[in-house]
Formats: C-alpha cells, sequence, structure tokens
C-alpha cells in the first residue's frame, strides 16, 4: 500500500499546474465575458488555449491506449482533478471534455474503422464536438432497458423516431455527431434490446427543440442542455456502431471510466470551493471581526477538508481497482463515488456560497454555477437513491 | 389555546382559495411563456389578473391600518402562505408583493403626508412599483451599521453616493421609487447614523447596472435584482422618510411582518413543492413499481409533513406574538422563523427535485426556480449564522 | 387561533412549577443516592413527595372524567412538559407517570365496576404499581397484528402462554398487575384477535427472567424493563379488560394521550438539557474564553431553541385535535409528533453532552440517562420508520 | 499509489482473521456471562486466548522496533480493524488493548532502562496491566496545558496532588501502574511546565474513588473508568519519565498511534454492525415483507458501506503518513481521522441499532456498548470541535 503518485504522474500533475496558472485562471474573467456573447458555442479563446495545450503535451490525457495519453484510470484521475478547479475552460481546453471524452472511449473501443476515420480522428484533434443522446423525458433515465427511442433497421438504413432530453453540448454548431441509444431488438432479452448508432447533427429529422434549463442555467458556452426530437432520422446501417443488441454493454463501459472523470473534476472543484471560501472568509469583515474567526465557519472549513480527504481516496481506490480488476470488480466502488461525490461537493459549495453571501449565489463568483452542476449529478445516470438500494442489494447478499 | 382560524380569515381564505383555483393556477403556463418575452417587467396577463384580485377584494390584505385591509398578523399569515404556492403571480395579483408591500407598510407608518400623496397612493393603487435599497457588495449586510452609502444634506437636498445590489424589483420600468438607506450622521451614536430617503428611480445620478443572477436566474418578471450606483444623486430634503438618524429603527419596524409574509410564503411553496412530490411519484414508474412506493421516497414525503406542520405552527404562533405583544417582545421568535424557513423548505424543495429527476432542475416545474429563491434567503438580512448568534446570546443571559 | 394557555392551565402551571422549586430539584441529589441502593422499587424519599404532591392538589392531573384531574389534553399537555424536568421524580410524585397513566386510563375506560375497584382505586392512591405487557422479542412489535402470546378460554379461566419483554415497571416489588395484551381470537379478522386480560403479578406461571438494559441502564428506580414469561398462567375470565377480541381497539385508544404525555415530558427534558448546557458553557472556559462564546455551542443553542419551540407547537396542536377531533381526526399529527420528538430532543441531548465533556455521559449529570431513554422511544411503539411510511401513505392519498 | 496490502500484512491479516473465527467469537457468549461475575477485572477465560494469542504469533502486533511486532502503522492498522470486531476480547488477547499500548509504547520510547525493565517487560509479556492518568475534571481536557494536578520535586522524591477522572483500567485489581501526567514546572514556557511520572497503583495516598459510567456502562471487564484523587503521592524521583517538562512532548507522541489505533478498531466495530444490520434485517418480518426490502434499511446499509469505504482509507492514508512522513507532516490527518471516525461510526451503530428495535439497545447485541464506547470518543483527546478549530486555522493559513 502506497500513497504516492507515480513519476509519470507526478511529472504531468506538475505541467498541468503549470498551464493552470499560466493559462487557464488568467482566461476565467475574460471567458465569462465572451462567453456571454458567443452564444452556443466556445468563447472564441478557447481555440488558443487548445493549442497551448496541445503544444504542451497536455492533451487526450484521458484516453488509454495508443489514441490517446494511454495512462491507467489511476495516473489520470488526478489530473481530472485539476482541471476540475476551472470546469469551464480546462477541461476542454485540454480536450478532455465530457461528452467528447465518453464518445471517444466508445469510438476507440467499439468503434468500425471507417467510423474511427470519419468521426474519431477530428474528436482527438478537437476540431469538432459531439453528443451523447441516451436520456429521455417520458421514461426514469435509471431504468436503461426503458429506453423508449427506436431504432428500427429499413434495408441499408436505420431509422429513428424519439426523444431525448438533456443532451449535453447538442446546441453546439460545432458539435456535427451524435452517439444516439434507442431500442432496436424490443423482442430480444432486457439487456439485449437496445443499440447505438452515429447520427450527424445535420441529418433530415433531428430536430434540435430548444435549451433546457439547470437551476436557470443554459450552459450555454459547453453547448447547452439539448431537447432533440428524432422523426423518421435515417442513417446507413454502417453507422451502427459495434452490434445490434450491445447497446447497453457498451452504455456500461462507457459510464466507468466517465465516473472517475466527473467525479475527480467535482473534488477540484470542492477544492476550489474551499479556496474561495477561505480568501473570502479572511478577506470580509463583520461585527468586528472576520469571518475567518468565526467557529461556525471554521467548522466548515475544517469539515471540507475532512470529507475531501476521505472522498478523494476512495475515487482514487476505484480508478486503482478499474486498472487491476476491472470494471466489475470495480462495481461497488464506481457506485460508492456515484453516491458520495455530488452530496460532499454539493456540500461544500453551499458552505462557500454561504460565506460569500449574496456575491455567492451571482454571476460574480464560480460558486453557484458549479454547485448547480454538481447537484444534477444527484440523478445523472439514475438518481442516487437506485444507485444505494442496488449497493445496498449486494451487501446484504454477503450475509445471505 | 385555540389552532382554529378566526372566521374573517375562514372567510378570506376561503376566497382566496377560489381565487388560486379559477384564475391563478391556470393562468401559470401562460405566464411562463410571455415571462420570456416581457424583459424586466410584469406579463401582461398581470394586469387582469390585478383587476379580477380587486374586484374580490383580495387587495393588499398585507396592510394592516386604513390604507389596507386591516388584517392582523395572524389574520395575514393563513393567506400569504396560500398566494405563496403560486409565488410569481398570486403576491402580484393581490399587491401584497414585496418589496412593494414593506415600502407601503414604511410610507403607511412613517412618510409624511405629501410622500404619501405621492408614493403610497400609485402603490396601493398597484399603478407603479417600488424597490427597496439596502444591500451593499462592499460590506456584509448582516451589520446594518456597516452600510456605507453616504446621504449627505447640502442645503435643501440630500445628495446620495453610494453603490446598491441585489435591489430587487429595480429593473422593472414600471419601478418608479427607491426606498435608499444610506449614512447621514456618521458621528451620532451607532444605531442613529442611518437615515432612508425616496429617490425616483430616473433621478439623475441614479444608474441601474445590471441586474444580478441568483442562480442561474435574472428573475426579470419580477424586475429583477438590480446593481444601482448613486453619483451625486440629489434629491429635495422633503424625500426623507421620518426623521433624520430614524432609519436604523424604521428597517427594524420593516423587518418584523416582512418575515412572517416570506416566512408564510414559502410554506405555501412547500406546499406547492409537497404536492407536486406525490403527483409525480404517483406517476412515474421505474424498475417495475411507482416512485411513491419507494421506501426512501416515503420517507421524504412523510418527513416533508412532520417539517411543515411545526414550522408553520411557529411562524403563526410569530404572528399572534407581534399582534399581542409587538416587534419586541417577538424577538426571538422572529430570528426563530428566519432561521428554520429557508432551511425547512429548502430540504423540502430538494426532495421534491429529487423525485423529478432532470425534468425537477428544469424549466418545466417551478422547483429549481423556488429552490433558489428559498436559498438564497438563508442569508438575506442576514445570514442565518448571525441570528442564531444572537438567538444564542439571548438564551444564554437567562441563565447568566 | 390563539397562542395563550387558559387560566385553569396557568394556575396549575404556575402550582407544578413551585413545587418543582420547592420540592423536586431539591430532592434530585438525594434520590440518586437512595436509588443507589433501594433495588428495584422507588427511593423511599418519594412516599414524602406524593404526599406532598397530592395535598398541593397535584394529583392525577393526566386522567380526564371524574377519576382525575379532568383536564383536557391541551390542558394538562404543558404540565406533562414540567414534570419532564425532572423525569424520574415528578411524574411519579404527581402519579402521573407510566405506565400506570395508560393502565389507568384503560381501566377508566374500558374496565368492569369489579376491575375498577380492584385494580384502578389503588392506582389513583397511588399506593401500587402498575405494568403493561405488550412488546414482544419474536416479533416486530411495530406490526401489534403479530403478537404471539397466547390468551386462550379454558371454562372459567383464560390461559396466558407466551414471552414478553421491556415490559416497564414490572421490577418493582410494589407493581401488582399486570395487563396483558395476546391473541384470543386467533381466526377473527387481522383486528380482533386480540384481547387484553388483568394479571395479578404473583400469579403462578409469571416468571420475572431479568431486567433488560437501556444502553447500560437498568432504570432500576422505574421498576426495571422485565422480560417476562407466561407458562399456562390462569386468570378468571372476570380479569378480561371489555370485550374478547377487543384488545387492539384499547391498545390503540392508550396510545393517543400517552403519545402526547410522552413528547411533552421530552420537550421538558430537552428545556433542562438546554438550561444545562447553557449553564456550563457560561461556566467552563477553554484555551482562554468561555465555551459560551465559541460560535459553534452558540449554533447549537439557537438550533436547539428552534426546534423545540416549533416541536412545542406541534404537540400542543396534537392535544387540541384530540379534545376537538378525537383519536382518528388527529392520525396524522399523531404520528407527527411520534416521529418528531425522539429524534429532536435526542439531537439536543447530544449537544448538551457534548458541552460537558466526559461529564455528560458520566452519572453526574442526568443527560447521559436521559439520552438513552429517549433514543429508545425512536423504535417504542413502533420504528419511527413504520410511522413515516404510514403517515407517507395517508399524504399520497390526496392526491391519487 | 497502490492500494493493495503488502505481505506481511496479508500474512498476519489471515492468521489474525482465523484466530478471530476459531477462538474469539466463540468466547464472546462465555465472555460475557463471566464478565457479570468476575468484578473490576478480566473474565477468566482471558487468560486461555493470550497463551493462545501469543503461541500463534498474534503478540505486541501494536508496537514497532524490537520490543515488539516490529510492524509499521501501516501494516498494524488493518489488524487493529480485525481485532476492533470483537473490541472486548480481541485486542486484549493479543496484548494490543489501550491503555497498555500507548503506555508501552511511552516507556519504550522515553523510559529509562531501570523503568522499561520494571514496568515494561511485565507489560509485553501482559503480565500486569496499567492505567493512564491525564484527563481531570475540574478543567477542560481539550486543553492540556490546562492541567492542574501537581507534581513537586521533594529532595529525591515527587510529591504528586490532584485529582483525576476517567482513568480507563484503574479500577481492575490487576493494574499495578499509572503513567501520571501533571504539572511540574508552572513557572516554564506553556508547553514545557509538564512532566510524567510512574506512580505503582498501591502507592499510599492513591485512593481510587469509584467507576465512572459512560452511558450506564462501568466497562467493568476492561478495569472502568476510576476518578482517582491523588494526596501528597510519594515517588522516588527516578520514576520521572524522560526530563522534567517534557511530558507535553510525550503525550503528544503518544497520541498520533493511538488515534490510528482507536479509529482502525471503530472501523472493525463499523463492520461489525453492518454485518449484524444485514443479518437482522435479513431475519426480522414487519407487515409481510423482510426488514431488508424496506427502501429506507437498504439506505442505511448503502451509505454505511460508502462512508466506511471512505473512512477507512484516510486512516491508512494517515498511518502511511506518520511512517513516511512522521507525526508532524500527518498533523491534519491525524486531526481529520478524530473528527471523522467516531461520528461516522457512531452513525452506522445507530441504524444498526434501530434494524434491531429494543433489542439493539440491549444486553442481547453488543451494539450499544460499541455506541456508547464510540459515542465518548467524540470529546475523548478533547472535542471534536476544539480539532476541527485547529484544522481550520491550518488550513486557512494556506491562503493568507
Amino acid at each position: 500500500m502506497d500513497f504516492a503518485f507515480d513519476s509519470v504522474t507526478e511529472d504531468l500533475r506538475e505541467r498541468l499546474l503549470r498551464f493552470m496558472d499560466e493559462c487557464v485562471y488568467p482566461a476565467e474573467e475574460a471567458f465569462e465575458e465572451q462567453a456571454a456573447t458567443s452564444g452556443w458555442g466556445s468563447p472564441p479563446l478557447m481555440a488558443d488555449l487548445k493549442e497551448e495545450a496541445r503544444k504542451r503535451g497536455l492533451w487526450n490525457l484521458f484516453l488509454p491506449g495508443d489514441h490517446g495519453a494511454g495512462l491507467t484510470n489511476l495516473q489520470y484521475a488526478p489530473l481530472a482533478e485539476i482541471m476540475g478547479r476551472s470546469p469551464s475552460i480546462a477541461p476542454t481546453a485540454t480536450n478532455c471534455a465530457a461528452p467528447d471524452t465518453g464518445n471517444m472511449e466508445v469510438l476507440a473501443g467499439f468503434g468500425s474503422e471507417w467510423q474511427r476515420k470519419e468521426w474519431l480522428r477530428p474528436l482527438l484533434d478537437g476540431e469538432i464536438r459531439s453528443a451523447f443522446a441516451m436520456t429521455e423525458p417520458d421514461v426514469a433515465s435509471s431504468d436503461a432497458t426503458n429506453i423508449s427511442t427506436q431504432i428500427i433497421k429499413d434495408g441499408a438504413e436505420y431509422v429513428i423516431n424519439g426523444r431525448k432530453w438533456f443532451i449535453s453540448g447538442a446546441m453546439n454548431p460545432n458539435c456535427k455527431i451524435l452517439i444516439v441509444m434507442g431500442k432496436s431488438n424490443p423482442d430480444a432479452p432486457k439487456h439485449r434490446q437496445q443499440s447505438m448508432v452515429l447520427v450527424p447533427r445535420d441529418t433530415p429529422g433531428l430536430h434540435i427543440k430548444r435549451g433546457m434549463h439547470v437551476f436557470g442555467y443554459s450552459d450555454a458556452d459547453h453547448g447547452g442542455h439539448a431537447e432533440v426530437v428524432f422523426e423518421d432520422v435515417r442513417v446507413p446501417a454502417d453507422n451502427l456502431i459495434g452490434e445490434e443488441g450491445g447497446g447497453f454493454a457498451i452504455a456500461q463501459a462507457r459510464l466507468g471510466p466517465g465516473r472517475i472523470h466527473h467525479c475527480m473534476r467535482m473534488i477540484g472543484m470542492a477544492e476550489r470551493a474551499i479556496e474561495l471560501m477561505c480568501r473570502r472568509a479572511i478577506a470580509r469583515t463583520a461585527f468586528g471581526k472576520t469571518i475567518a474567526e468565526q467557529g461556525v465557519v471554521q467548522d466548515w472549513i475544517a469539515e471540507s477538508r475532512v470529507r475531501v480527504e476521505q472522498l478523494r481516496l476512495l475515487v482514487l481506490k476505484t480508478a486503482w481497482l478499474m486498472d487491476t480488476v476491472g470494471n466489475k470488480g470495480a462495481h461497488t466502488e464506481i457506485q460508492a463515488i456515484k453516491i458520495a461525490t455530488p452530496k460532499t461537493v454539493e456540500w461544500i459549495l453551499d458552505k462557500a456560497i454561504q460565506v460569500h453571501g449574496a456575491g455567492g449565489v451571482s454571476q460574480d463568483f464560480p460558486l453557484a454555477g458549479l454547485w448547480a452542476g454538481v447537484r444534477s449529478l444527484r440523478f445523472a445516470d439514475g438518481p442516487d437513491e437506485v444507485h444505494k438500494r442496488s449497493l445496498a442489494h449486494r451487501e446484504l447478499k454477503k450475509w445471505m
């Protein structure tokens, strides 16, 4: 047992931290200003940051294997945390932003040679963006077998009909491709009914209806969260990813690393929040002493530190399990971090907001926006309650 | 001791409930649609609703004395709860919306005859809106003696310089008048340094800079939350409310009833949230049973009911104390409801959101918007922590 | 709506408070000393206190109707709170201690003339004590229809077989009579299978096996919590209370007032805990300032006050509902106070203990003992979770 | 970074687990029975268990260096967890029980040759027991510089006067030696005023007054928690441990490993509680389904697993830090585990108790006893609040 990072990780951490200090944090203010007028796409300064990150070798760090940086989950995890400290900029700048990351993993792992050339290549180069269309308004998203969008084979084509929402990134005009999950084989066994197909965003019948809000935020600089309607959308049969009925399995494979990335980025947000909370508490005076001298605020700071230290270790261990025993062996831990992380980080952000008073809920600090994103992860990929139930079943089985 | 409402209250409750059923709830969808395009003012349908409410005798219910409906706090409180069930519409429709309510109370209680004719009259008639400019970005708002905006007597005028923010309603073009709190007598004792003056919104030097966001919301249909800069703003000396140095006392007097209104409206929101939570839980199925059958969801519903019942009684008792022993005698309870209400209602809204999944955080349900408003009341008029400290001091004094 | 006590209540409160000050609190230390050596019975000084209370007209206050003081639930409730401030002494001294209270109510309401003469009379006079034998070790006590003890008619007798535990008071040698709940009519509808019979404690076959502990406490001064085995215990048929199959209904009737008494006494304990917490915090210094000056401790004190104020009002309203609309109409509230009270008071006691440090968990302060009693009420009469489920079902039904 | 145990640890874990299965768990029932009649000492069966443990090489595992098993903190930590699953038996059986462990560490690290021969030797052999006398009733124990017991040099002797309480183990007749902390140099700088001296338990003037209770428990089988009065107690100057004024430093050195042991044992208790909770939930039926099928209980089980996994990793990392960067470098983490562990484990035990109903608080399950011990660790070595404050100060300093 050893709690020190290896040298590859240490080296990349150092370079990434330097990139944050030299390029990312200094760009935050301008980013917000540009974002206010740049519609559904990335603010223009992002292009330079991407070029700079790539030049520094901080590119596609998330992707194992030959297509990317080739890091293990455990090596990438602490880098995701650092990116999470400036989550609107750093992940995109380093081409490590969801949902492209998961989509690239899917294409690298399950895509045909043609699919990889056509779609993985420009994604790896950061030239286009993509979306992942799974969640539906009419069914509980915790139960993936519920999905009702139809993907019907018709000769050499698939015909897609259905309604999706909260499809992150799909409002971005630079989003060129969607991976769509739907039901292709309704008579197959429960977990073999789904397929995934690639649908270019400009395919006729694909309607981007509106951007869904998250606590008032449109998240325009991330391409929003679209409601998308598929009306007799036709794509060539070659657009099927993997095999028919393989959609559920691909979705599962996509989940594990995604959870680790999400959780580590949230830990980065928590660290940023602690920093902001401390700085504000030191700077602000009320009733004759600084807020930092108030016992209750000290309690929040200490609790934040105590909770985030525990949480980070669990996420790192999960990454290690993914690397050593795989998705299945890490099942309990992958659920555990999904349950623990949003709740813990939400708590910390709430306290940081409270220390900032009215400013904390406003556009003048990043806290309220981070909070809204983190809170919505308490039900993304299924609400925490579903995951707890499943985790409890496994625990109970040990004693049956 | 008697827990039944009196007949005046019962009668008004019945009429108000009917108004909600017949006019308010049916208007909610159209209100949201109009609000999306009506800028910083009220959606146009509001005019009809106001007329209707006035016709039904549901007008200025909040205001005691001859100028209004003449109800006690205890009589009005249950009506405020009912309005809170549709908080974007019902309070405005009945001319019972903050901050006009508090401003009308101030003018009715402390205004000169001229001030009442000029400003109270059109407010009572719902012809104009108003704002209350107290909070400042640069000082902790919990400590009102901190206020730094200057109100300096210069001959027959007052000259105002300073910066305020989160001035609710001030973005509304129909907002014609601001009550501004500032420091007029810096050498007086601590609680006699502040004055309040009336400043018409079109006075030269008064700059409405921008709307502050609350989480992602601009609250445009309420006239937003403005940042306002006062640059050598001059008003006649007659615009002083009450006497010089009397600002702090007026602010205190304004607080008590406002707290009760706010708290009761929040209880109405909580009841609405419980209803939505139950309806959704009954309607939605996951993993083969309705969400309503899940033990954890039942636990939330029960806890919500148990908490809201306790809370309502405390707010009602506080109203009764205000009526019987006054602001000072109700001091502990006024602080207690400020502490208890946002926290409790926030918890209930959070659970209702969770039951709604992704929809719950979106514009398709009112829950996330309500949540944002309630959460920001955890620091409005000073953060809960300051109020707890003060309440604890009084408790400790009993045993010293 | 009126939050003031009526004059009967005010008068009795005043007299009871004087009794507490003059007789009860001064006896606490001697009580603990005597209790250490007085086995399973009341310490000897209790006899004098009872005589004194009776002389002062503070006797059987709990009992409505002619047999007792004739108070309503709403009138008695604030008196129960006062008694709860010294819960080992005051309830017994005033002949208002559980389980005698509930047993007297049962006998007054359902007992035959003979039963009242034989058992109610000496109980009313405080000459004997009694026990209520319902809970069983082998079945979940939340589900009263589960009860497995058999009460079989055999000619002119009932024969009882079964095992009960946590039968409070039954270790006390002065406990002369047990009301035993069991199954008499296994083929009747679910809620008509149970009966209650009177079993004198010296009946052959009734074995008091041992005292159950609550955390480390034996509660000897209350007669402990006995495990009792019934082996072919025979009583005359006249010992049946009410009618065969009526046991469940009697148990339900017994519950309502008992809940109010328990809850109000717990609120009295909470008030005592707040007092002790404040006094200690004022008296104790660490790191150069008193504990009372620490922000976190102030937060606990304020939260305690805020929570207990809400809770008390709900219990009082429940008493009022019991008086005005009866058991059934107060169903939700009776469950609500069962859920809210132990949890809230446990929290307050925990904080008071923490302020006392090591002393707080020891025999030198009453806090740990109170805590243990309160915590066990989180599952007495069925765990909170069962009550929440049932309350949620009623809430959900409103919207179905 | 590597989350696997090394081979030394794996081997010892396996042997210890076998010892638990073959010897410890089977002895639990008899242990409780013997404990009921064995006064303040260990039940007789402990002697055999100790012999067996020693034979199996499971002896003094806690002690680094030549005197003990020579394990690192990181190697011993998982063994302490296993022992914690049966905390009344396993630590004592393996001679790894507090406070002997800390006392042996002190003697091994700071004792003179004579002291080691006289007192360390028999402790290492498990022939005698010892106590550590630090906590005082009259001063806040969180502030060690507060200590008021006097240790005055008088010729070739030290004279001790003062009052201590909660001196664990001191009621045990086999406890032969106390390490006493007191003030020897009141004029020295704040942290150089204290000294530690060895005081044989039979020294004249040393009075064991009474056993303090912890929530009703006397903890007799651990030798209780004594109140001890020192009245002109005289010991030879050779009984000083280390140097005069060195007491505070020794106390600090003693703390670190002790915290890790305590925390890992508590994690073992938590695991035991989860097991008991699951087993009971599976076995018990109410309202037609097992408790394990209830959503709220599943939620508790899942939360317990999620929390304990995070907590364990933090304690293990702290052990690793102690081994690699020492006490000072691990300062934040040592405080963090002190804060996090009792709170988390208390929560889990509470839920396990609730699942057990009345049985859970009784002597029929170990849960209530474990709870009482864990809860009192929320203020042992200073209340959590003090540690949080100190941790917050360090966090704030990063940003000053």
